[in-house]
């Protein structure tokens, strides 16, 4: 059984500065965090009918267990990781975390 | 550039009804898509402060390209997973569709 974290981002108001952010600085991050076994990110795309996807952007982060993880954002790069989320996620972002399975 | 489709599902009345149903028959009908490259469930836990997670079950389905995705979610398989949302998922599901890439 692993570990995921999953954070749903809002959409910022100013869109291209997050995605600078994100890509450059924030990712660079969330890379660096002890034992992550996966990584990705996700953007969402409007509907088939135009409408707006409820979030801007998803990142998933798996560890081996929920030690691993917690050990992992309580590291100093974990800390670092998470301070940044003020410098771009004013539009608010949703953490989820706990087990997770891969079914494929 | 792979594609995600992550579905983020509500909170459903009866808890154990929901993963009875997922477990045994979503997630083997979702299995069975075509070339699905990793379809991965995770089910969040309450916060620290024990607040209840915004979803009850998150699941996320990645492809090699959008066009495998369409025609997997297209196929036979495809059409008899998004029916069965409707024997389980009243409380609502939120699907979000794009573009994603593997950091780690």
């Amino acid at each position: 059984m692993s570990y995921q974290l999953t954070a749903l981002y809002n959409h910022p108001s100013d869109v291209a500065a997050f995605d600078k952010h994100y890509d450059d600085v924030h990712a660079v991050l969330a890379a660096k965090l002890p034992d992550v076994r996966s990584f990705s990110i996700s953007r969402p795309q409007p509907g088939p009918d135009g409408t707006k996807p409820d979030y801007h952007l998803i990142a998933v982060l798996v560890w081996d267990s929920a030690e691993a993880a917690g050990a992992s954002l309580g590291s100093e790069a974990g800390k670092e990781a998470v301070a940044d989320l003020d410098n771009f996620a004013g539009a608010g972002v949703t953490m989820l975390t706990g087990p997770s399975t891969a079914v494929v």
